[in-house]
């Protein structure tokens, strides 16, 4: 298939789908109408079901969706159905969140290194990881396997770590530094801004 | 002008859009085409003119918009044209993360109040900012008139903060904890999940 024939739009919205289902299969629930679910994610559940139309629909059988499978079947898209290697360069306040954050493996991800400049963190442990000089950053991820990292690096160094992670095989970026990072076509980047969210709030304040 | 008229979609590309002019803007330069801007961003030029044609097309003149106007524009129609208090509650990594970053003031937005449950930090000084004990919070928030709050507590504890701050006058919640959380209608809520991005990617991965 090819990925792109799907509108990034409704790509991005299937996690959003996935972090539903959980919390409903966590109240206890079995099956879901797209109609709830819409009204669930602030959506029409016609907008859902063209979404899922996608991928084949997900079969909706009667009045719902059986929450399980319609989950797997996301998981099963999005390339869950295993782990992913994810390397944090930067741990600063949001680099240890990130290690710190105990959730990342129940939802598919497990970070397995840590880079840092500063002496005073490298060497340290956060999150049971062992933080390692950026020095020898190309070392361990030119032959480790690795294809995502988040950078939580300062604006002025976030380019050049973009680099140096693109030319050791790393495909998509978590960039939590405030630039547009510019990388080769093919590469994944998301940003997260927590600033573009505010000033997109602030809209409809007034 | 009815806010709703225009798609949220076009809205939230807003301060896609300041940002980039922001980065021009440091890099020297005074004027720039919607051709330019849209290869920055990964978007056709007639996109952003149709985002732009919204609130009047901003007045694109010969080969290219003002730089410095355009932004000026923008920045009104987003109402970042006075700085917005904002509140933290939750001072773990990540609320230290938002207390320390330096960028929000430049960008319309002062942290003004943070608070935590957390004895060991009720009382520190964070990023220049005494943290307050949790039950104090309504003391402060339902007479201070800020409108703005960020959310960095544990996944447990965010629906019913949210509930108190809403009581207290909050009008727009920035959500870091991994849930959805319910307010009422005209309430604007903007997730930061970073797994939601890094699901999103892995689609392409493979």
């Amino acid at each position: 298939m090819d990925k792109n024939r799907v509108p990034g739009i409704v790509v991005a919205r299937l996690p959003v789908y996935v972090k539903a289902l959980n919390l409903l299969l966590r109240e206890g629930r079995s099956v879901v109408s797209s109609e709830e679910l819409g009204e669930r994610l602030n959506m029409t559940s016609s907008q859902i079901r063209r979404d899922f139309s996608y991928f084949g629909g997900f079969g909706k059988k009667g009045s719902g969706y059986d929450i399980v499978s319609l989950m797997e079947a996301l998981r099963e898209v999005l390339n869950l159905n295993h782990i992913w290697q994810v390397l944090v360069v930067g741990v600063g306040h949001v680099g240890k969140g990130l290690l710190n954050y105990d959730g990342f493996s129940r939802q598919g991800f497990e970070i397995v290194a840590a880079y840092d400049a500063d002496d005073e963190v490298i060497g340290t442990q956060v999150g049971g990881i062992d933080v390692g000089d950026i020095d020898e950053l190309e070392a361990f991820v030119c032959t480790s396997g690795v294809h995502i990292a988040a950078i939580t690096v300062p604006a002025e160094n976030a380019q050049e770590v973009s680099d140096r992670l693109v030319k050791c095989g790393i495909r998509a970026i978590l960039n939590y530094a405030p630039i547009l990072l510019e990388v080769p076509e093919g590469i994944q980047v998301s940003n997260i801004d927590p600033v573009l969210k505010l000033q997109n709030m602030t809209y409809y304040l007034e």
